[in-house]
């Protein structure tokens, strides 16, 4: 697909630009076809004369493109403000940083709340199912139409690490190096089970309605509320849970006798439910849960990265795990090590000893930081020699 | 309670016995009180003439009285009927085996699907909180009706070590030994937090009523299902699930790209899930939860057998751990056992190294069989010498 049909605009409420495809058709993995692709997206820093400073941030399951700064629908920080801004471990002072909301998300790209050009109505249910590597080509396009011709580095944690892995495979020309935070090279059964269970709590809900809700004012809150709840538990560690909230009872001395959260660790997970459904959409949950359980490059990886990656070009690999992750825990990270170190690739590998588990990589981890900033000034430092 | 009041009689349909308490109060921990209790129980084999071979079966969280033979309700073999029965690792051709319903639940004892007599309606959320201490005392009044004045032992795994813990705690003077399998002296912050996830899918499903589904119809199954979902990924272990399913598909070659049960483990899950409504009531999964999460002997438990337990009663203990539980791990049981090795108690202990996870003392492993086997072939050979 050409890029010359590509326009982009900015959309002041949503305060990032839209790259808008119009005309064309974007061609997923499933053999659907999106018409008029939208990528929403916010740049951070200055694009450098010779554009050798950009970064791709990729997100997570429930992120978006406000990697920085403050989140305009939510009032909050961006999700990840602690190591994307001026001065911090990806210093925009330095580079300039893309982040784009991932096409099946919520926060402006073409997903399952935007409008179906085919008829003019709200996707829902219609929206055809997309892949990481559907993520992959549509963020690629969009660095083509920002004339990037080589980016200097793809980083992302959990999902965020399985489109960055993507690039490495289907862009190889196209980056230099790729930090990989808590990620895998296939999503496991385990990770698959949690994830039906939350699906199947969303399409229990009978406000569900096959993804048709948005005919209604009702949402699906109730199961989406308790798919965050689920999920909720498999980001924290069970030594973090224990320090955290114990058996501590919630705003009283005795247990109630009662379903009411007598427990700390009740009311918190009710609290993140809640506070879910107020900024994330129940059909886009399904559609990217969907997506991380497709990513399977178990059998195929090395082989694909012996192919596609031309003997001269040598992507830096930065593989990071956290010893309290369980969802993605630091044996599947050995894994990807294994294969690159088989081909003679450069990978740097750290397990971080934390007991924050998967959420590790959003939460205060001083030895994430300087491991990212180091690794992409060393690397900055060499390209421009 | 005197036990002059009790009468037992037989219900063909439950294939059980009926222990009533007619016209007395039950107390409850909660301060409540539950009128016209009703035991549903089995037994196996023979009572001997000096009644020195009876032993109690606690039930798990979703358990009932039909722990061996045929459970009339589903057609299935009991839910231990590789442990129990003639020539079984407890066998009811020396052993007298004794199972019943634990109150709260739904086969029969008192619990929240039955009827209140103060309204003749059916409980539902009316029914009082209860706990593993309650269960407990209404087992004792029942093994008091058996003219059983000490138990051979008492045996449980999960929410039945929870009851093995507290008859030892609560009537030290009427147990020889207990076989603890699987259990904790507490629920943990996590474990809660499952509980948590479970019980919101259950209230936030619309049938459900504040727990008044009885009066139409409709069952809260969807809730259940996803309830029992979660559960069940808890149960096993990460490997188990690897092992059983990987990422294997069902019934197809290829993924479909949508949202059906793609992979084998979706379609497990969902068929766990919908084959537990059909036995169990959203109700009792509520209120049997809680009484586990409400399980707390931590600070209390080395205290506790100090005191109750007389100079020269002395219980023994066996207490087992499964390498694979993370629900109920080693060192939950390794604490107890610390407990226990302080008061210079008897305790044997064994981990047993199974991939198998928290069910592991469900399903087939030879290793849990004979320990069991010579736990008590060796106690109950000295205690008739």
């Amino acid at each position: 697909m050409s890029d010359t049909n590509i326009i982009i605009k900015n959309d002041p409420k949503l305060e990032c630009d839209i790259a808008l495809i119009e005309n064309a058709n974007f061609n997923l993995e499933s053999g659907e076809v999106l018409k008029n692709l939208k990528i929403a997206f916010k740049t951070f820093g200055q694009l450098n004369n010779k554009k050798t400073n950009a970064i791709l941030v990729c997100h997570a399951l429930t992120g978006d493109q406000y990697v920085s700064g403050t989140n305009p629908l939510t009032g909050r920080e961006g999700w990840w403000s602690k190591m994307v801004g001026p001065n911090k471990p990806v210093d925009t002072n330095k580079f300039y940083v893309i982040c784009s909301n991932v096409i099946g998300g919520c926060s402006g790209s073409t997903g399952p709340k935007e409008i179906n050009d085919k008829n003019s109505e709200i996707y829902g249910g219609d929206f055809p199912s997309i892949t990481i590597k559907d993520m992959v080509n549509a963020q690629s396009l969009l660095v083509d139409k920002l004339n990037i011709k080589k980016l200097f580095s793809v980083i992302g944690g959990s999902m965020g690490a399985m489109q960055a892995l993507q690039w490495a495979i289907d862009y190889p020309e196209k980056i230099s190096n790729v930090i990989h935070i808590a990620g895998a090279l296939k999503h496991s059964a385990q990770n698959i089970a949690f994830h039906e269970v939350g699906r199947q709590a969303i399409m229990n809900d009978p406000v569900w309605k096959n993804g048709k809700y948005f005919e209604s004012n009702e949402r699906p809150e109730r199961g989406l509320s308790v798919a965050r709840m689920i999920a909720h538990i498999t980001y924290l560690s069970e030594d973090a849970m224990h320090r955290k909230f114990g058996r501590k009872l919630q705003s009283r001395d005795i247990i109630s006798f009662g379903f009411d959260a007598d427990f700390q660790v009740e009311s918190y997970l009710r609290y993140q439910g809640k506070s879910f459904v107020e900024r994330f959409d129940a059909n886009s949950y399904l559609y990217l849960t969907r997506a991380m359980d497709y990513f399977d490059h178990d059998d195929t990886f090395k082989k694909k990265i012996e192919f596609s990656h031309k003997p001269n070009n040598h992507i830096k690999y930065l593989i990071v795990s956290f010893t309290s992750d369980w969802l993605f825990p630091t044996t599947e990270s050995k894994i990807i090590v294994n294969n690159l170190n088989n081909l003679a690739r450069q990978v740097s590998f750290l397990e971080i000893e934390t007991d924050k588990g998967h959420d590790s990589f959003l939460l205060d981890e001083p030895q994430l930081d300087s491991l990212i900033n180091g690794f992409l000034i060393s690397n900055f430092g060499k390209i421009n020699e």
